[in-house]
C-alpha cells in the first residue's frame, strides 16, 4: 500500500538526497516533468510547467504562492512554518484580545498540487549555478535534501536585531511568531500570579510587574497599548490588588512611531505619557539580564518582562548567499525583483529579506505583499518585460493602535487619530485577513473580549 | 503605593513562612478575622467567616468553589492549574474540532473576594492538627509557604496510572490537560509533515503515521474517533497522500468502553473495526520506547504516538497524607465527605483523589460535580446532619463520541447509538458548559471545523 505514494513522492523531486540515511537515491535523473506518473495517481502533465520554489510563508511569499497561476507552474513551498500569520494583530493575542490561531491560516488550505509539494524545513543554502537549493528538515535535523528549481523566490523574512547588546537573545522577548507571543503572554500571565503569591519582597514584586519595552515602532507602541488595554480592563476586574503596581517602560533612542506624521506622533507620544505607571525613556539598551535592564546612561530598571522589537537582522540563509546586498544585509534586487548580479534571472527576493535598489521601500507587510503580488503578475506573463512594467510602490497608509480604542491613521489623504481611526483599524485589518476562516473568528474574539474579558488561564 | 496592597496581602494569612527568603513574617499572631483590616481598603468584617481552604480546580474543587455561600465562607484555592477544564471535550482538542481555550475558564471569573485568594501552588502536606497546609509555588520552587484553615477540601485529581510499565511515564502521551492535548496535537501535525518529507524509508513513515492508543475507556476511545475524524475529513484534503497510510491500534486487555450497556458497548465495537487500518488488540502492554510499544504476547507495535488512558494514581499529595484509603490509593470519607479518622471533620475530599466507603462510584466528571454540590450544601448548612442528608447518587447516564457524527446514549431511561445519540452528545455537553463565554465559543468552534476544516498549523 505504501509503496505507490511513496515512489509517486519520491519521483516529485528530480534530485533527492536524504542525508541521514547516508543514501543517494536513485531517483536522482529522473526529470521533474514525470512527478506524478507512479501507477496509483492519475498521470497529471506536469512537463509543461516550470518548477516554482518559493521560500518562507510570511506576506511576500505568501502573496505569490496565493496569485501565481497554478497551470503554468508547479509550486513547492519550503519553510520553517506551515502557517501565514496576520502580523499586524500580533500583538493583539500577547494579552488574548485575539487568540493565536484566530490569525493564522495553514498555507496547505491554499492549496497544493499535492500534499508533499510544502516542505517544513530551513534553506540551508544554494547552488545557483546548478539551480538547487539545500534544506534541513525542522523536525530532524539530520534530515538534510535539496530541490531543484526553474524559479526561485526567496522570501524568507528576517530576525529582530539584537545589535549585539548583551543578553537579548537569552533574556529578552521578540515579537515576531506566533511562539513569541505565547511565551510573553504566559510571562505576563505567571508574573501577576507569581506577584500575588505570599512573598514578602515588595521590590521582587515591583520587578515582577515592571515590563521594559525597547523600541518605539508600531510593534513595541502596539504591544504596550494591549499591555494598557489588558491592565485598565481585565487586571482591574482580576488582579485587583496588583493594578496600581504595574509600570511600563518604552526605551526608544528616537521619537516614536517615527514614520507617522508629526502630529499623529504627537497626539500618540501625548496619549501614552497620560496613562498610569508609564514613563517613556529617551535612551538605548545596553545591556539585558534575567531581571533587568541597564540603559546607556548607567540607569538600571528592573524587570519581570523585556520586549524587544528593534529593527530588522538578516537570516543565516541570507547572509550565506553569495548576492550583492545593502548595508544591512538584504538582498539586492532590481525592479523586477530580480536578484542583483544573478545571470539566470531566475531568482528572485522579496519582503524583508531583500531591496530594490535605488527604492528605499519600507520593511512593512505591506510593501511585502505587495512585492509578492507583483512577482506573481511578472512570473505569470513569462517574465515578460514587454507586458510588465517594472514594480513601483505608493504606500496606502500606516495604522497604528495606541490603546483605549484609540488609533492613527496616516494616509496620503487624511491623517486621522482617536476612536475614528481605532473604527478604520479595526475595519481595515478584518477586510485584509486572508481567509473567511480568519474573518468569522477575528471580530468573534473581539466580541468575546467585550462580553466576557480576556482568558487569564495559563497555559504551559 | 506599594505597602498598603502588600500589607493587606499578607494580613490574609495568619502564618505565612516565605522559605525562600529564610524570614518567618511578623504578621504570624494575627488572625484571619482581620484579614483586609488594612488601611487602604474597607475594612470587611470577616471575622464572622470561617476560612474554606479548596484545593484543586477539577469539576469537584470546582463545584464547591461554584456553590458555596461566600457570605459564610472566606474562600481560598490552592491549585497548580489556574482555570477549570470542561474534561469530557477534551479529546476533541487534540485534532482542532475545538480550541484548547474554548473548554477552559479562568477561576479567578468566578469571584474571589480578594486576587490574593487564589494561589497558584501544589500542595506539599498539611498538619491537620494546626489545621495548616503547605504549599510550594508552581512558578518557583523556593517559595514555600503554609495557609491555615478552618475547613479544607481536597480535589487535587489523580495522575494517569503507568502501572509501573517501563517507558510509559517517558515516552507515551497521557491525555488529562490542556497541555497534554497541545503535545498530541503537535506530535501529530508534526509526524504528518515529517512523514511527507524527502525519507527513503518506507517503514520509517509507517511508523511515524501509526497511532497507538492504550486503554479503551471513553478518553482512549473519544480520542481514536477524533482522530478518525481528523483523517477522514481532514488529513484526506490537506495530505492526501497519507490517508491510506494511517494505523491505530487500541490495546486494551478488556472489552472496551466497558461500564457501557452490553449493546451499545458491541455496537462501538463494531463500528470501529470497520475503519480502514484500524486494529484492536485485547492485550497488554509491557514496554513503550521511544518509536515503539512492546504486548504482554511479544508483539512489537512500531508507531510514533502512544497515548496511554488507563485508570489512576494518586498524586504525592495524597498519597503523604495519613488518612485511611482504600486499595487504590484513594482518600476514605463518609458520605458527608468528611475524611475517615479525621477527628476534627473540617477535612473533607471528593473526586478522583477520594472515595466514599461502601460506595464504590465510578471516577467520573458526573460523580465529582456532584460531589461538589452536595458539599457546598453541607458547608453551607454549618456541617449539620439534621439539616442535610448524607450523599446519594443516582447517575445520569454515560455519553460516549465514536466518530462520524455517532455517539453512545446510555442512561437508566434509554440506550441510544448513532446520530440521534451524537446530538444528544453535542447538546448535552453544550448545556453542561460552565460559563457564557465558552457556550458561545464551542458552538462557534463545531461550526468553524465544519465549514472550515481543522486549523492544521503546527505551533511551537
Amino acid at each position: 500500500m505504501h509503496v505507490p505514494i511513496k515512489v509517486s513522492h519520491l519521483l516529485s523531486m528530480r534530485f533527492v538526497k536524504p542525508c541521514h540515511l547516508g543514501v543517494i537515491s536513485s531517483s536522482h535523473t529522473l526529470q521533474w516533468c514525470f512527478a506524478s506518473s507512479s501507477p496509483s495517481s492519475k498521470p497529471i502533465f506536469t512537463h509543461k510547467r516550470k518548477m516554482l520554489l518559493i521560500l518562507g510563508t510570511g506576506w511576500g511569499s505568501y502573496s505569490v504562492f496565493k496569485t501565481i497561476d497554478k497551470k503554468l507552474y508547479d509550486v513547492m513551498v519550503v519553510s520553517p512554518r506551515n502557517h501565514f500569520l496576520f502580523t499586524p494583530l500580533l500583538a493583539s493575542t500577547t494579552v488574548g484580545t485575539l487568540e493565536f490561531r484566530s490569525i493564522i491560516e495553514p498555507v496547505r488550505n491554499a492549496g497544493f498540487r499535492e500534499s508533499g509539494h510544502f516542505h517544513l524545513s530551513y534553506a540551508t543554502g544554494l547552488d545557483s549555478k546548478k539551480q538547487e537549493l539545500f534544506c534541513t528538515s525542522v523536525l530532524d535535523s539530520d534530515l538534510k535534501y535539496s530541490i531543484p528549481y526553474d524559479k526561485l523566490v526567496i522570501g524568507v523574512g528576517a530576525l529582530t536585531n539584537t545589535f549585539g547588546v548583551p543578553g537579548v537573545a537569552e533574556y529578552a522577548f521578540f515579537l515576531k511568531e506566533i511562539a513569541d507571543a505565547r511565551r510573553i503572554r504566559n510571562r505576563i500571565l505567571s508574573n501577576f500570579e507569581l506577584a500575588l503569591q505570599p512573598n514578602n519582597d515588595l521590590s521582587e514584586n515591583a520587578r515582577l510587574l515592571h515590563v521594559v519595552i525597547v523600541g518605539g515602532g508600531p510593534t513595541g507602541v502596539e504591544f504596550g497599548a494591549e499591555l494598557y488595554d489588558f491592565i485598565e480592563q481585565d487586571v482591574a476586574r482580576l488582579y485587583k490588588k496588583m493594578q496600581g503596581q504595574v509600570k511600563v517602560t518604552l526605551v526608544e533612542s528616537n521619537k516614536i512611531l517615527s514614520a507617522f506624521d508629526e502630529r499623529l506622533q504627537a497626539y500618540a507620544e501625548k496619549k501614552l505619557k497620560e496613562r498610569k505607571g508609564f514613563e517613556m525613556k529617551q535612551s538605548s539598551v545596553v545591556e539585558v539580564t534575567k531581571d533587568m535592564v541597564r540603559l546607556s546612561d548607567g540607569t538600571i530598571i528592573p524587570c519581570g518582562l523585556v520586549v524587544w522589537s528593534t529593527g530588522l537582522a538578516p537570516r543565516d540563509f541570507t547572509a550565506s548567499l553569495d548576492f550583492p546586498k545593502n548595508k544591512m544585509g538584504q538582498i539586492l534586487t532590481d525592479r523586477y525583483l530580480r536578484v542583483k548580479d544573478d545571470s539566470s534571472g531566475n531568482i528572485f527576493a522579496l519582503g524583508d529579506c531583500a531591496d530594490i535598489e535605488d527604492m528605499s521601500l519600507p520593511c512593512t507587510a505591506q510593501v511585502a505583499e505587495r512585492e509578492g503580488r507583483f512577482l506573481s503578475q511578472f512570473l505569470n506573463s513569462g517574465c515578460d518585460e514587454k507586458i510588465c512594467k517594472p514594480f513601483s510602490f505608493q504606500s496606502m497608509g500606516m495604522l497604528a493602535y495606541i490603546g483605549r480604542y484609540e488609533a492613527l491613521t496616516d494616509t496620503p489623504q487624511m491623517k486621522i487619530k482617536g476612536v475614528p481611526s481605532w473604527f478604520l483599524w479595526r475595519s481595515a485589518y478584518l477586510t485584509r485577513l486572508g481567509s473567511w476562516r480568519l474573518r468569522m473568528q477575528v471580530p468573534l474574539d473581539w466580541l468575546k473580549t467585550l462580553l466576557f474579558g480576556r482568558d487569564i488561564s495559563r497555559l504551559e
